[in-house]
């Protein structure tokens, strides 16, 4: 192994922290999909679709970053490895974009939708499963596996 | 007069640094009459809809705010009083946020769309002139003066 | 008067919260004296030496700019004029700084140490009153009247 | 091994980036150690004492985080595993020390002193190795192995 770091490709998930069932199991299986895939999950790191994420990429072996709005680690969910409390509040969500090479839209509200505004300004490539759909460079999946891999194949 | 401060209102205008001449004159409009009922204008404090904004205000009397991407002052348009350059790129759309007690959107791109899930995040009025419409709860007006009116009446 | 806009210079006061009576003293006239030269005084907008500072700024007809380190403006003191609540903690030092033509620290603990290291950073003029000396190009000074001549010589 | 997530210690190394070699080899040494003792290093991500830092981690299989001060990832040094691209400037110092169970301070100028600074502010175990002194509870080390051995005695 050289110790120069061939860096892993570092994925968001983004999305809201009340979802329904359905959502939540799709975030997880997105989770797991970026693992399988070799990639880092970078969220929000707090409950809902950020938790439901972390724990799908946990159980297929992946890492997980929890980039937070508060500033001590203790509110991030079980399933983060890396853990970033910013104490900047929904300014972190610029941060959270800022970290990936593209970015799966799960579900969400307004902290969300300000997430894919970064994104659509940074011009990385969007997928939104069960989520906003507010410019036509968004592409639309309806299931974990088409949202992973129409994400792949842009990056 | 009392030097305990009966703090001014504090009105954000958000909106795109390209903008049609149009959609400028609007921000103008905007701009002095937020100066007119008394109140700070707060904005990105460069060019376009906040230059066009920043100038209505002056050329009412009006105090303006500029809220910058940037670190240093330099690139604040002529007509910005107070200067904040925060060296935090897009992630100082929250602060413009959270240093208002509504917004009016004119115009604008992915960064006003940023603005505005801010502004619904927090729950303050929102109005949209020629700007973008992605919650029932953001009031559309067609004119400077509605948009104004409108935004007046919630506060 | 023309619309366009000769900005006022921009000067910090940093500083602590719990501070002797002789700091806040000094932390009031250091105020005053920026006000009748006719510069905006910018600092953290919270209590203590921030309160006083905005105070005497006041009284002399001055205008202030509280720049906070949580998300609303209700915990401003009531002496500032302009609030801008960022909601990024301690982060804000460092647009307090970027915010200031020069600064000038008055007592203070390990906030205005972090803030201090920004100005030397950015390599403003810094006047201690009665606060850290960590580098030999921050000025001390043994007054107000004496802190706020030796800034504004260096401007 | 269970999924939920038995968290790693998260340690910091702040520091200059223009260093002597006597600097940088301590560097190394303190990331080597602190990758040995199964924690993860934070730093700012780029070149001098964060760049030796992360290659000394790495050459001992530790993992290595970069929070950067722009927003692109880019100018991370070739041995961070998780890049994070803040666009925040200076304001991201806040972020690594927030990021960090306890912090080793090696050479360094102001950036460095800001953190410590925002270290001291949040109470956490502080060594300064070649760094600055800025109060009695900072643990002053002479060596790599020192530092690394004081600072993992307080946590």
């Amino acid at each position: 192994m050289s110790i120069i770091n061939n860096r892993k490709l570092q994925i968001g998930v983004i999305g809201g922290r009340e979802e329904s069932d359905e959502v939540l199991r799709a975030a997880e299986q997105v989770g797991a999909l970026i693992a399988r895939r070799d990639a880092v999950l970078v969220c929000g790191g707090l409950g809902g679709v950020m938790e439901a994420a972390c724990r799908g990429a946990r159980k297929s072996g992946g890492t997980t970053v929890g980039i937070l709005t508060m500033g001590d680690a203790a509110p991030a969910n079980a399933y983060v490895d890396i853990v970033i409390p910013t104490d900047m509040g929904v300014a972190r969500n610029a941060i959270i974009i800022n970290s990936c090479a593209g970015v799966i839209a799960v579900g969400g509200s307004f902290g969300t939708l300000s997430e894919m505004a970064f994104a659509l300004q940074r011009g990385i490539p969007i997928v939104s499963l069960h989520s906003w759909q507010v410019d036509p460079s968004v592409m639309v999946a309806e299931s974990a596996e088409e949202a992973v891999g129409m994400l792949f194949e842009r990056l």
